[in-house]
This record gives structure tokens, sequence and C-alpha cells, in this order.
């Protein structure tokens, strides 16, 4: 078949591609990232694309609005080449990997934290140095076992001794060379000692590790000294997966029906290895000096992340392959660091609550506390953990990506541009906002839609339903493409080139998953029969927790109506989790028992979350005598009656 | 630099080499097989070529007989192209790699022998039927931790459990696709259990195991069925390492000095994989199917295979890198079996006394007898062991491949055209002999030298101390070209054009490796004050001992005056040892029990050992009275006045 070159603006990439090939999947192999939410189904109408030149074939379906087909945008999903092709990629369909995400605490909190919890850094793998005896004719046992002796005699259990090939080969030669002074490597597990290298002597004060959180949305790696627990430095860009699908569903749908499963493999190793790479370059680490790395992430991260079909994962009864991954070499999924580095990665507990909820757990201690605890991890999904130091009940409400920007027009990623902050005057109902980076706004993140939402509430431009109210006298409510909407921003202010509202179906959606949010909480109360009266505190996880306006969402109906001071923000609690772990062999062996203790809630097939959820689809909710603090608000605006 | 084109005649086989190259190297590159002892370094004279057409530069050195210079022959490691050349090999440096090899015992003796030392197969990995119970929403285990749970269940430890990522990337489609009925395969040792694969159902009843044998000289393979215990069948060739060096010093030099390990460890593996993979072919046995592999051969000989660095072996104080090995994955070294399958290798004891001599006192049993037994493996060297169930010592002789044709100027391997019975008249002198295959003779092997090396000394060629005796009326006693020399054939009924001599130079050789081995068995009686009288059996094995003539191994004084029953032939011990280790953990543990049991005795730092080697350097020995069957034999011929 022939193939045609396509070439990607403002990119200057380029690829070869077959009349077959669509141009979402030719932007992939060209590394051009597009944003595709419903990973190349057709659902999502994201992945907007202008034909400068170039034959093509194209489909026309509803999810290509009237207004980008007037702009004459495509869909990348849906056109084919007939010929080479200069494409040009819009600015609403860019994803910039460059952008900063969310990296949990600050260096000098969570090494504080850490000496707290651990007292002490005692990793899994040990770097010892060591003096042998060099051998004689009276004397004359081998290398293997003069070095098995020398550990014996430091204490070492050496009866489930093990090393590998690649240490066979260099012991004796580093042995002599070194004139028997040497460091070596060790990993310990129970009774097991496996030995994983040998250098010159004095090389024990210097080795690094690396604890890498997964999320499905981005990425976060810490580079840390394994001598004193010293975070080196962070590094973090969007999950290189992202181009693939926004959700852990479209990801699993891209991994087995689009066989896809290497490809998204090799993208999330590609991304932590590149994250690697940058910061152990930046201070001069050499990155065989990392030798072991611990990685957090749920439960289809993680499959993905090992090269495991995760297709059980969406298919009732919800089992995943794995919950508790053996211990193996990272080099095996082909991450570059030390070649015997053992690579550990938190368990999961169920099919959508893995091992970063294990690992915000761990991060907000509420297993070891007297006091019942909330926590809830609002990412890509949103996971809720209820529990104190005898018992610990989980679920994960099936939010979807919302906040992330999926569902919504103009939905977008916390990054420059987006609205993060939105204020309605309740007598004009004009908006004023905040944009990242103080640049024209071309979207509108997490933190902005629960603002709008909630202002839209507050000052009666919306009902308690999420219905625009009729008859109110402001040009910026209209019927637009796909019915009511609300202009945030007019042209002239916009980034591009047209209006950015917030439409019905994009409240319906919020409203949606706000619900499951709430019902999400109300149901494990249900289950234990208690209420939120009986809650010491509610822990907030998440890249998203830290733009969230506690007070705006629980105007929504998101968080429970409870004091202020009862909320605490984490931030990313999974990548903090897998730094602890990174760090200590004990609060490894606690982040196992948590996860042996919680038990899994499967909301899917959980008759009273429905009945929540539904209570839950109205603004803040059905019950609003549930939300003293909105129905004082209410009352104060005084522009809507209860 | 440019090429030149290379081509060996009979085997047509062409290389292009640059002007720096040998032809030996050529050779070897080429995959033709040119006899090498010294593995190149230009000190036996036996890489013998030659040159049929093309320019060239070659090195006349002293190794190089008058005689073969006169039949146009030319060392292989000397000569180097100027231009494209056609090489013939000629008849006497040929190794033809298909001759048949001992294999050890036969095949139902074997299996009887393994039934009354073991009593039922129980080898480390196992293969299971498991039917699982299917997920459901009330039990959501993850893949992994159900079939954990089983294994708990079936009483197996599952606290030290593992598996590598290939069985973790199969694990949910085989469960699903076999509909959660299927086989797995177990590694056990102790409490870690390793699962290794998963199929299909039913397939616990069919399963395979490899023992091998790598010699020195030669290579064995026995293909097990792992369920009975049956050998299915048994291969064997010359080690193909055999081109870069006759003996064990020659390969670490090759290795070392001429950095030839990458290529001897590819060498046996290849050689491995070929004898492997013929058989299990002709026996239509797919190679996944053998999922365990065990391994004997002498300390340089794993070494090699492991492709680890042997150089400390052969300098003092004479330390191997590894005396156990760690049990690795046959992959690791290249081996093509199941990709997963567990490679045992028998603990190394010293650097001159290996694995296979642990395999031997496993099956020679003499670690479990109250009365003492000596045990000897007569291959490329002379391996000894004295003692019984209290206690065991060990030595190794020197004595070098003489036997097996090395240093010897028509010796041979024991193979077609190979001299191997010899029997001189006491009257005339003149010879006659047997030839292996019936042809004309092309050399003479390891029994027919020591036949010749008997009947001289018997009818009085050779004195005491190896010199031919003044005055003998024979042309068969000659000046040669090394000195005095016997034709043992003459040029018209030999296969090489020219006569087949024994030399005083080849005499002296025969004497001291025969010294040698004698010495090795006195200097370890002494050592534990004992003598010949309070050795109740003396076992002989390696390939060798198939066509030993005792009788004449005790006239020369190679072994010692002991009543013929108290000798018993093994054969080759060491695939027996490996055979009885592939079916039996127990067996395998006694074999590491040996190993740990043995005192290691360094010959070469011996100062008795030098005593008894100098009083072992007569024919039979100094002191003729400790062979008082000889004195008879030499007063009954009468050819020869004690």
């Amino acid at each position: 078949m022939s193939k045609f070159n396509i070439r990607f603006l403002p990119y200057d990439k380029s690829i070869e591609i077959d009349a077959e090939t669509t141009i979402l999947k030719a932007s992939i192999m060209a590394g051009v990232h597009i944003n595709a939410p419903c990973g190349g189904k057709g659902t999502c109408g994201k992945c907007l694309i202008k034909v400068k030149e170039g034959e093509h074939d194209t489909k026309f379906t509803p999810q290509l609005t009237e207004e980008n087909k007037g702009k004459g945008y495509l869909l990348g999903c849906q056109t084919r080449p007939k010929g080479d092709m200069v494409i040009e990629v819009p600015i609403e369909s860019q994803i910039r990997p460059g952008e900063k995400i969310a990296t949990g605490a600050k260096k000098e909190e969570l090494h504080r934290l850490f000496m707290e919890l651990a007292g002490e850094v005692q990793p899994r793998t040990k770097k010892i140095c060591l003096k042998l005896t060099p051998p004689s004719i009276d004397d004359p046992v081998a290398d293997l076992e003069r070095l098995k002796r020398e550990l014996s005699n430091l204490g070492f259990h050496t009866d489930h001794f093990h090393c590998g090939l690649p240490f066979l080969r260099k012991l004796g030669k580093t042995l002599r060379d070194e004139n028997w002074d040497v460091t070596v490597t060790l990993y310990q597990s129970g009774t097991a000692l496996e030995a994983l290298d040998i250098q010159p002597k004095n090389l024990c004060g210097i080795r690094y590790g690396a604890a890498v959180d997964i999320g499905t949305t981005s990425v976060v790696v810490y580079l840390v000294n394994l001598i004193n627990g010293d975070i080196v430095d962070v590094a973090s860009s969007y999950n290189a997966q992202a181009r693939c699908g926004d959700d852990v569903i479209s990801r699993i749908v891209y991994a087995t029906e689009m066989n896809g499963l290497d490809e998204l493999q090799r993208l999330v190793v590609d991304n932590i290895n590149h994250l690697l790479s940058g910061i152990a370059k930046k201070h001069g680490i050499d990155l065989g000096l990392i030798d072991k790395i611990v990685v957090t992430g749920n439960t289809t991260m993680t499959h993905l992340f090992y090269g495991i079909d995760p297709e059980s994962i969406r298919l009732e009864p919800y089992v995943p392959a794995v919950f508790l991954f053996p211990v193996i070499r990272a080099k095996a999924v082909g991450i570059s660091i030390h070649e015997q580095a053992p690579l550990y990665s938190f368990p999961n507990v169920a099919s959508y609550v893995g091992g970063d909820i294990v690992a915000g757990v761990l991060t907000s201690r509420i297993h070891t506390k007297e006091g019942t605890s909330l926590f809830i991890d609002v990412g890509t999904n949103g996971e809720i953990v209820l529990g104190n130091k005898e018992w610990m009940m989980t679920c994960a409400c099936s939010a979807g990506p919302c906040f992330e920007g999926s569902g919504v027009k103009f939905g977008m990623r916390a990054m420059e541009g987006a609205i993060e902050k939105v204020d309605i005057d309740p007598v004009t109902l004009d908006a004023t906002y905040n944009v990242i980076g103080n640049v024209k706004p071309i979207g509108i993140c997490g933190s902005g839609m629960i603002d709008a939402l909630a202002e839209m509430y507050l000052t009666g431009v919306i009902d308690q339903k999420g219905r625009f109210r009729e008859g109110l006298d402001t040009p910026r409510i209209r019927h637009g493409e796909s019915g009511m909407e609300y202009v945030l921003v007019w042209r002239v202010e916009s980034g591009i080139d047209k209006e950015i509202t917030l439409t019905e179906v994009d409240i319906d959606n919020l409203i949606r998953a706000k619900g499951a949010i709430y019902a999400g909480f109300t149901t494990l109360l249900g289950e234990v029969g208690m209420t939120f009266n009986d809650i010491d505190k509610l822990y907030i996880a998440g890249g998203f927790g830290r733009f969230i306006d506690i007070e705006r969402a629980i105007t929504i109906g998101m968080l429970p109506d409870m004091p202020v001071e009862k909320f605490e923000y984490l931030g990313n609690t999974s990548v903090t989790g897998a730094y602890l772990v990174l760090l200590s062999d004990k609060l490894r062996e606690e982040a196992e028992e948590i996860a042996k203790k919680m038990t899994y809630l499967e909301l899917s097939v959980c008759r009273p979350f429905m009945d929540e959820y539904m209570s839950a689809l109205f603004l803040p909710h059905t019950n609003i005598d549930s939300f003293p603090t909105v129905k004082r608000l209410l009352n104060e605006v005084g522009n809507v009656k209860l």
C-alpha cells in the first residue's frame, strides 16, 4: 500500500502512513500530542485538526460541532489521507507535555514526615563496604563463597543467598582489580539475600532511588538520595499515554480492542525514563547509581506499566491480574537504571482501588488513628477510604475525568490558559475570572468549573437541577448549538477566537461527577452506620486538591458540609507514599498490611449507592438541610428562593 | 585492511579474513575443525595444514618436524594469508566431531540405579494441574492471589512466592482461555516457591529435563522424561571448544590472553543446544517442554559455560570464582529450552576438582560406605578421591591429556583409525595391533599407548626408565627426527602415508602422566596413613575407562597392583550424577553435602607428592616390590633381567 507523508504544525514533525491510518493515529506515531480523551473511538469530539494541505477522506459525526466545522476543523480520528498532507493542530486540542504538574508537598516537609514515621533510612537494598581476606593456598575458598563467608561474619543470613549471572561475571575481576576492597549492593527480603552488584571500594555513601507516581493524567518522579533520604529533585509531565485516551477505561479499550498494550507500556516507560534521565543529568548523577525504584499508580496504570493485559479490570466481576506484584528487575519492564535494580510496586486492593490509594492511606495515617477519617483522592477517578486503626473500607466513584477537562466542552487540565477561578456578579450576572499564567483563556479547568457551578447556582443562573432559569436579563445566557449555555468569556477576550461557554450538557456532567463523589462518601458511611458527624478528618489528595476551593466544593455538594478545619489537603499522596517506602522496609511492610486490611465495596452493584447518587444529582443535594452553610449563603445572596 | 578468502578442503567451507589472522583462527571462524591442543600458541605442532593455492606468510618453528615439512605441511597457527587461499586439512589434524563418545552406562541400568537411590522421581520443578474457582463479585480476588490461594490450599508455602514478568503477562489470558483449568510449573527451593509457567490443562504428565556433562574433551546430553525418569535418548560430541585448546589450561589461556571467553562460552552452549535439539526433534519433543537442566563439568568447564572469567583458576593460589553456582535461568546463558527453566550446576570443590567429581562420588556411593575406596576419573585430567562415609580427601593430578592424544607425536583420541590395542612379539619384537573401525591406522589412542608401553617394557624394547635398549636386532627401533623411536606401523600399512612411531619423547610424556596418577594415589593414602591394602574398591570413571586394559595399566605402574576384582568401571559418572540430580531433590542435597565434605589437597605445593612422583617415573615404579604381579610377568617373558 502506498504511503503518504503527514506533516504536523506547529511542531513540524512528519510521519509516513498508509491510507487506512487516521490522522490521530499518525500523530501518536509522530510523537505529536493531540488531545483525545476517548482514545480515538470518535465519541469525545476533542481531537480537532485543521487540514492545511492535501487530499483526504473524512467523516462528519455529531461530535464535530457546527462552530468547529465552520472554523474548518475536522476530527483527527475520522480523517484519513489520500495523499501527502500538512496538518495544523489548533491550540484547543494541543496537549503541552512540558506543563507543571502537582508534585506533592515540599521536599523538606516530606523528609520530616519520613523521619517522623520511620526514624531511619532503611531501604530493602543496602550498599556495604567489604574488605575481604585475599585467598591463599591454605584458604583457597572461591570468590563467591569468600564473599558469603564475610557477609555471614557480618551477621547476614546467607542460607538463601542468590546472585545473577552479571554479578558472577564481574565478581572475580572486581575483587582482584580492587585488591579485595569493594562495595557490594545487597537486596534483603526476609531470610533471602541477593547480591545485586559489586563495585570499587568506598561507594557505600553514594546511592540513589526513584519514587514514581504513575497517574492516569500525570507522571511524577522523585530522585532520592538513599543514604540520607533527601529528595534530590522532582520531575513531572503529563502521562504520555493520555494521547491514547483520558481515563482508565479508554486506556483499557486502547490496550485490548485496539491492540495497544505494548504501545501503552512503552509510552509510560519512556516517559519515566525521560523524566529520570533529565533530573539525573541535571545533577550529574549516573543512572547506574539508581539501584532501587518504587512505583505507585492505580490498578490499570500499574498493569499497563508492567505490560499486563488489563482487560479483566473493566469486565464484570472486575478482577485484575495482580494485587501484589512480585519484585522483578526494573530492567525487565525497560526502566533504564542500574541493570539489577529491583522494582517494587504498591499492592492493589481492587480493580478500581490501586496502590496509589494504599500510598495515600500510608501518608494520611488514617490506619493508625483512634478517630475515624475519610480520605479522598480526586484525580482522574475518585477513590474514597473510610476507617481508623481498627478497620478500613474503600470504594471508587466512577466520577470520570470531568474535573480534568473531559466531558466539558471547553474543559481542560490545570495548565497555562485555563480559567481556575470564577466570580459572577449577583446583580449583572457578569463573570470575572483568573487564568493560569495570566494569558488569554483557552478553556476552564476543574477548580474553575467548581467555582463557575457554585457561582451560577448562588446567583440563580441555574436552579437546583442545573437548569438555566428563564427570563434573566443578560446576553451571557443564550441558546447555543447544544442547548442553553452561559458565556464565561467573550470572543474578544478569548485565546481561541471564540466564546468560552458552559453548556447545560457540561453542567449535567459536572453534577453527575460531584454527585458520584458525594454518594461515595454517604454510601461508605451508611455501610457502617455512621454519618459525617462521626468523622474527625477528611483528607483530600490528588493534584486536583491543590486548586480546589473547599467552600465552593461544599456549595455544589461535592464535599460534605463540615467545618473547614476538618478538611486537610495532602497533595499528591501517591508519590509521597512511594518516597516513604523507597526509604524504609518497615513502611513497605506497613503498606502491605494496609492493603490487606482494606475492604472493598463495589459500588456498581451496590443498591444503596444508586439511591445516594440519585439524591446527590441536585445542587447541593435533594436534602438541603444537610448543607446548612449553603442554605445560609443562598439566603445571603438572595437571588434564589428556597 | 583488505580481506582474503580462505577455502578449506575437504570441507569446502570458506571465510574472509585479513592479513593479520592466522589460518588456524580462520578455521575456527569457518567452523572447520583443526586439531590444536595448545590452542594456537604454537607449542604443540599439531595444527598441520597444506596450502593448495595462494600466497602466504609462514614461520617455520621447531614444532614443525622435518618429515611434515617434507610433505609440504605448515602449521596453521604460524601461517597468514597474503591473498586468497585454498587450504587442505590433512587427516592427521582433522577433528571429526561426529565420532561416538562414551556416554555412560546403559539406560535401563541408570534408571535402576536411580530408583535404588531415590525411590521416587521428585525433581525441584513440579508440574501440577489446578482447577480454580472463577472470580465473582463476592470473590473479586486478583488472578495471581487466586492462584496463590489455591496453592496454599494444596499445602504449598506461599509466603515467599515469586514469579517473573513473562508469567504475569500470560496469567490472566491463560486462566480465562482455559476456563480456570490449567497446568502450572513450579520450582521449589526450601520455603521459596516460584511459578515458572502456566499452560492449558492436563499437561502435568508431559515434561522433560536435560542432564549434561561438559567434559573438556566431550559433551554428553541425556534427554530425560521427568515423569517416570526414563532416558528418552542420549547424544554426544566432542566439545566444540577443543579447537581452542585441548586441556583446561589452554582454554583458560585462550579465554583470557586471547580474549576468547565469549567465543568459548558460545561454542559450548551452541554445542549443547545442537545436541539437545537433535534428539528432541528425533522424538518429536518441543524444546519448550524441557523445563529443567542439570550440568556437570570440571571447574574450568563450568566457568566457561557460564561465561565467567576462569583466569584465577590457573594462577596461584588457584581459586575459582564460584564453588556453588546460584540457580539461574538456562536462557541467561543461552540454552534454548523453556524460557523459564532453571539451570543447576554441580558444586565445585576446588579449582581442579569440579562438580564432575562430586557427581562421580554421588554415583560411586563411596561417601556411604563403611570401607575405604579410591575413585579416579581419568579424562583430560586425573582427579582422585579417597574416603568412606566418614571423610573424603581429593586431589587433581596434572596428568595432562596425554592419554587423549596430546603430547604424543601420533597420539589421537579413541576414534576411527586409532590403534586401541597393541601386542609385541617377545622374539621378533614385531607389533600387531587393533584399529578402531578396522581401517588403516592414523594414530594411537590412550589404551593403545598403555598397551604399547606395557609391551615394550615387558619385551625389553625399553628399560625401567623408558629408554630404548641398545643392540636389539629389529628395524623397528631406529633413530628418528626427535631421537630414538619404535615403528608401530610401517608406511605401507598406514593411513597417513608415513610410519606411525612411538618416540622416546612420547614415552617420557606417558611415563610422566602415569607417574602423576600413581603418585596421586599414594600421596592421598600417605596423608591419612593408609596403603593400598586398606582399600576395598578402586572405581574408575571417565570415557577412558571403557577401553583401558587394567592389567596393562598395572604393568606400567599407572594403577596399583591390586587384585583385578577390586577394580570397577563406572563409565561416565559425571553425566550419571547429573541424571540422578535432575530427577531427585534429595540426591541434589546429597551432592551438595558431598562437596562440603571433601577436603582438597593441592598437590602443586605438596612436598610428599613430589617425592612420590619422582619414584613413579619408572616402569612400573622404583620399588618393583610393590608390583609383584609385574615382577612375575617379567620373569615369565624373560626378556628383562631384574
